[in-house]
């Protein structure tokens, strides 16, 4: 797509730091780290959200992700990897095609992911949540 | 494995708001919710962390994942959906059986990942660090 970067990137017409790249998939630094070394798996064809993207290309871009997690802990000496995907602005989304972060962890590096587990009420209010969802499936 | 509260779930021998279920997979509400409706898609056989995952277990459960999001959007009117997932302690794993919390997201529900971006000092100090990224891949 003419407006996306990711798509900018995939052409070449914009530049990135990358760290791998097959016929399907990149990946390359966000440039805008959370912790030094996070990188973004994205598929060259342009799909948005993870909803709407084909199984396939699904699974081929998870095993670069695993690829990238274990090149972190092997060549960053990274404790720990988050992966890390939004879908929607609600979600904090900002470039519009399927990117997932893979972030090297460190002990003390100084980020936290404002973790704040809320209550259900009852059990009856979680169990009438995950009744709701249950029937939304397709 | 024994003491792994999931694959208790997994055995029946403790409880779990299940919402959906097959043959290898397995997705429950989070008893602590960063959003209501907040979903684990685990799979039922012990496997951790995402590095050390066969591709094929994986890929089966990126569809479970997609199903559980795009019910999240249908029956719950989410805006948004995250796809969030640790390896290690230093990452925020809390239960180490490979799990991929989908989080519904509203606009203006409260939450916020905290995403505050680092900068490189210069463009040398990132194609080093994609440089000894690309050298640890296998």
């Amino acid at each position: 797509m003419k407006d996306c970067v990711f798509c900018q990137i995939v052409a070449g017409t914009l530049p990135a730091s990358k760290v791998y790249e097959d016929a399907t998939s990149l990946a390359f630094l966000d440039i805008g780290p959370l912790i030094k070394g996070h990188t973004l798996v994205i598929p060259k064809k342009h799909y948005d959200p993870l909803m709407a993207t084909p199984p396939n290309v699904l699974a081929q871009l998870m095993s670069v992700v695993q690829k990238i997690a274990r090149a972190q802990v092997k060549g960053l000496q990274a404790a720990g990897v988050n992966v890390m995907q939004t879908n929607g602005r609600a979600a904090g989304q900002v470039v519009p095609h399927l990117h997932f972060h893979v972030i090297p962890r460190f002990e003390q590096d100084g980020h936290s992911w404002n973790w704040r587990p809320q209550a259900y009420a009852d059990n009856e209010e979680m169990q009438s949540l995950a009744l709701t969802i249950r029937q939304a499936l397709v």
